[in-house]
């Protein structure tokens, strides 16, 4: 098979998942899908002096506990590919004290998670490394402290805003076939959109133009229709984001009804009022790392599309005038 | 060829450097290597209202020009992979707005260039990309604000101190042999090293150990030794850190002597009262992608090693009472 199709879709013949691990909050324990993680916090300080030890923290208890799981050692993993939402990714970087793996540092925002999948895949799939692990995560407390407002203020949240996600989510790609829980067999790296949105509290609407256009491109390029996919993961557009989506899906004549679950909008519960649904490096991780993975174990999913979404401002950004860019990278995974 | 040797080290066949670019500021322009960079700016705000935009201006100024440098039409670039210092990397992510190429955000400090390569040249080598630009900068003026002070403050620069440089430099990495100018032969991907040094104004000291572990497992892995490379050349040790490097390298029997050249030592001159001089994103891709690719144009170098260093800390962390944890990527460039 050919390792590229047009500019932006790579294809594998050779990555395969074989372990998945999710770390998850109090609130994302009491919403819909809690019994699927690992781990659950009861008190998500977890123990440490501040919010931001605790990210880390999360961090380090998903790489133990993925090697735990898979039965892994340590020496097997070669690199560690991934980020968080923090300044300089530090909840990632600082973990990666502990490990003699060698270390990948990403940011595409929320959407780290699939970035670091597809460079993953590639490296695995290249025969550049056997085993590496893929991670990606945030903290509710942490990103509301540095993107808002200190959570002593109990400033009112905007109805279209957003509830970061607490936790962390991890897999292992590895060269091992015969360790498979499924493939990532292709992957279309998004292109930055902006559709000169530019308030801060509405990230589903700045981010579905970024999920349309890398949905059509992956459509395009791959000559597949939605009917070829069991359901189309979007990573945390919300449930308005989502409805903007299916809207600028419908103008490409694309029809994802039945199709389209956004991990943002399923996460938590109605009554749990996070106003649109979840959103954060963590949502999509964990909840792939989870239901999505366990789908697959259980054969119900043959095929499906995680597509990873990104809102790629900073509070500088947004002080000095500027819309918000964003970024959506989709992965094709296979049983 | 093996795709890799060990567990950090990557090698690649095809993977050609055949266009480097570099932007630089004023003092840059001052320095040992002004005469070498495409663009030296006279006014560091670049015509904009703040820093930051003019940051960005410069990584947008660095992607239209290598292109027309190098006779590449903008559909040809597939991606562009890369980063900066800023919270969530925004020059990098706002300037892809602009263009139709995919985006890999990275993040690993100042050695985002080196980590940038390593996953340029296993991206083309792996048949995943045919053309795709390498990207990395910094900003003296945007640093300073958000690690340190406001300018206007005018604090006094600790004696153990770097110079943050203002510059972009880009590659273009390619399939194509025919126009390469060198290529990326190797790349030791490095671990995440903390040997507990706290002094925000030392990352000297902070990174050398990381870039002497990366240097250690490269001879390690590849069975070569110092004489086998024309020069070997770090990030951004500075002079101190360039020490600091030496001595512990001779502690694993290694000598560099006469080898070993630092980018953040040499870019300015000893009057630019930088202390113990350059440091940032741009400071070993500025160099690398004027001077250095020059003398693979010449000929004068047959191998070198490029082993970009970064320090992993925000200000949160240093608030927070951490150390400074820190990585190096070492890559082989062969003629």
């Amino acid at each position: 098979m050919p390792k590229k199709i047009g500019r932006q879709t790579l294809c594998f013949d050779n990555a395969y998942i074989i372990e998945g691990f999710s770390i998850a909050g109090p609130k994302e324990r009491d919403g819909n899908f809690g019994s699927y993680f690992d781990i659950c916090l009861d008190d998500d300080k977890f123990g440490e002096k501040t919010f931001e030890k605790a990210e880390c923290k999360m961090f380090k208890t998903a790489i133990d506990e993925i090697l735990k799981k898979g039965q892994i050692h340590p020496d097997n993993i070669e690199t560690v590919l991934g980020g968080d939402l923090l300044n300089q990714i530090i909840s990632a970087s600082f973990c990666m004290r502990e490990y003699d793996a060698s270390f990948i540092g990403l940011y595409n925002a929320c959407g780290t998670f699939a970035e670091s999948l597809l460079l993953g895949s590639a490296l695995v799939d290249g025969g550049y490394k056997d085993n590496l692990i893929c991670i990606s995560g945030s903290h509710f407390s942490t990103a509301e402290r540095q993107y808002r407002y200190p959570l002593e203020l109990g400033v009112l949240r905007a109805p279209v805003s957003q509830w970061t996600a607490t936790g962390v989510g991890a897999s292992v790609v590895s060269s091992f076939k015969n360790r498979k829980i499924c493939r990532v067999t292709k992957a279309t790296a998004g292109r930055v959109i902006d559709f000169g949105v530019r308030d801060v509290n509405n990230m589903g609407a700045a981010m579905a133009p970024a999920a349309c256009d890398t949905i059509c491109q992956f459509f395009r390029d791959t000559k597949t229709t939605p009917d070829d996919y069991d359901k189309i993961f979007t990573g945390d557009l919300g449930r308005l984001g989502k409805k903007i989506l299916k809207d600028l899906l419908r103008e490409q004549e694309i029809d994802l009804d039945g199709k389209l679950e956004d991990c943002g909008d399923v996460l938590f519960k109605e009554e749990q009022q996070t106003n649109q649904g979840g959103s954060g490096a963590a949502c999509s991780a964990i909840l792939f790392n989870s239901f999505i993975l366990d789908k697959f174990k259980k054969r119900e999913y043959e095929k499906i599309l995680l597509v990873g979404t990104g809102a790629l401002l900073s509070s500088i950004t947004s002080f000095q005038g500027e819309s918000i860019p964003c970024i959506a990278h989709c992965l094709e995974i296979s049983l």
